[in-house]
């Protein structure tokens, strides 16, 4: 007999371990009761999972769990914010109990990692659909926000892009050799500490979901700037440049999506306090912000290059 | 040709005329940022509708819009909150303008009533389905939870019980006099203003969305009591008694759901207080909480009545 929708919340979601002491009222009743520190605003990022959409319905429902709330976090780490609490609606066609546990295990071991508190959420019958909200905390007047790069700013990247393209892309792939591209597809690392070392020294940060080209594309037009960008610069991984044609790869790290490194933007004069970032993770600079509007992609050789996509239409 | 996401976002949902103080960064960026009063605790609600599941695709698109907000204000009534901030995860099987407009419009017509900001969420292609997160403030350890009902507190019932069962049984009835019956499905009032006249005073609280028995069952169980309810008190509506029989309108106020009034609990030293809020809505007393698990219905006569249902079940 399939577990009912009380059942399933407590024997499979309430089953967690973080417990944290700003969680006043968590999974149960009408509404969840939280606290937020003294001199910390909150931020507050939502995103949906669709099945047969934004991942496919045979991949592993732990992965699926587990990306549900990356790609949450990954808006968290854009803005600087420290993971604090999650709450899930989950839309599911029937009840599978091993699904579930699968799903909750892959979810909550990266909550667990943030020490990050599910603390409600709905479970409802339909196509396979997730919206996760995740709520953290920025020190006031601490906020990354798109809006804020000037002219001259450096423009960097964290990690390598084009790999969960790439993993994509390689779906069917049964060998082996391609399981690292997957997995930056199935469980990309949402960039929490960049973001915090961020604080004070980015001029504009964003988490590159949709592909360089367009999430850059934000910045610019949220600035009203535009910018150059060093195509010989572009970090590419040793798995995609082994798998795929130095064209094919190009494409991808410029509109692939799905990476969710930060893209952001700092001044010339912050240099000494970015290089610091490497501590956290790999980053590297790709382009410059210039008055000019629009987005030049410039080859090595210093001709112009256009690339054929634009980033990942969500209609 | 079809809006795009951004256009949506942009055209239709950004056109809002709430604009809080609190809210430091609205829709637009890789997540919102606000602020909690101090003194004032956060309330949290998310409820998901499934097209076809908890409404018929062809119910009217702004009732939908309204109903989708107005299902989760009603969460936060039961915890006596003031709404501040929502977001919207909305999934669409295709870009329809109209249809978007007509459901926005029903939207933040509510939210309007409530000085509520619609801060961010997402929008993505699949079948109908509409996930609202609600936030709200609660003065610091003022909570009405469900688990403080004790024996000897009264029960009271807000508004009246079965209406919107009542019009969703007589959906394709083109008979004008149904009219307020089905508004009483697709256009909940959130007793938002009896939940703030209940802080402080109630003993547990919650919101009839899946039937009288299932609900108050959450608040016996949550309290570990038991519940004798006086089936003479049950308040109907003169319109479910002119068109259902009383056999078929006693059910559905038992068990019919979607009616998203209040059921709280109240010891009898503060009946005085209670009386209070008939200022703000119509309520009555329909039975008393006892130490003995379970709950017994009892008619005029004090023979023991059984309902037939027990609520909505989800899965």
């Amino acid at each position: 007999m399939p577990l009912s929708e009380f059942e399933i919340i407590r024997q499979i979601f309430q089953q967690q371990k973080v417990d944290r002491n700003d969680v006043l009222l968590g999974i149960g009743d009408d509404a969840a009761v939280t606290k937020v520190p003294e001199g910390h605003e909150l931020a507050l990022a939502m995103d949906t999972l669709i099945g047969g959409v934004h991942f496919s319905e045979n991949m592993k429902p732990a992965d699926i769990g587990y990306r549900s709330l990356a790609v949450n976090l990954s808006d968290l780490a854009a803005m600087g914010a420290e993971p604090a609490w999650v709450t899930l609606a989950l839309t599911i066609p029937e009840s599978n109990e091993s699904w579930l546990r699968a799903f909750a295990s892959g979810l909550m071991s990266l909550a667990a990692q943030y020490n990050l508190q599910l603390i409600g959420g709905d479970m409802t019958r339909g196509a396979l659909s997730i919206t996760v909200q995740v709520h953290g905390f920025l020190p006031t007047k601490q906020i990354l926000v798109r809006s804020g790069a000037h002219p001259g700013d450096s423009i960097y990247i964290t990690g390598t892009l084009g790999d969960a393209a790439a993993g994509l892309a390689s779906w069917q792939q049964t060998d082996k050799s391609f399981a690292w591209l997957k997995q930056r597809f199935t469980r990309p690392v949402p960039r929490i500490e960049a973001g915090f070392a961020l604080r004070g020294i980015a001029t504009s940060v964003i988490d590159v979901s949709d592909g360089l080209i367009a999430d850059l594309g934000h910045i610019l037009e949220s600035s009203n700037v535009g910018a150059k960008l060093k195509m010989a610069n572009l970090p590419l991984s040793l798995a995609i440049c082994e798998k795929f044609d130095l064209e094919q790869a190009r494409e991808m790290a410029l509109s692939g999506g799905d990476d969710y490194e930060l893209c952001f933007t700092a001044p010339s004069n912050k240099q000494e306090q970015i290089s610091k970032l490497v501590k956290v993770c790999q980053f590297v600079e790709i382009g410059v912000i210039e008055a000019e509007p629009g987005l030049r992609c410039l080859l090595p050789d210093g001709a112009q290059y256009d690339s054929v996509g634009s980033g990942f239409q969500h209609f």
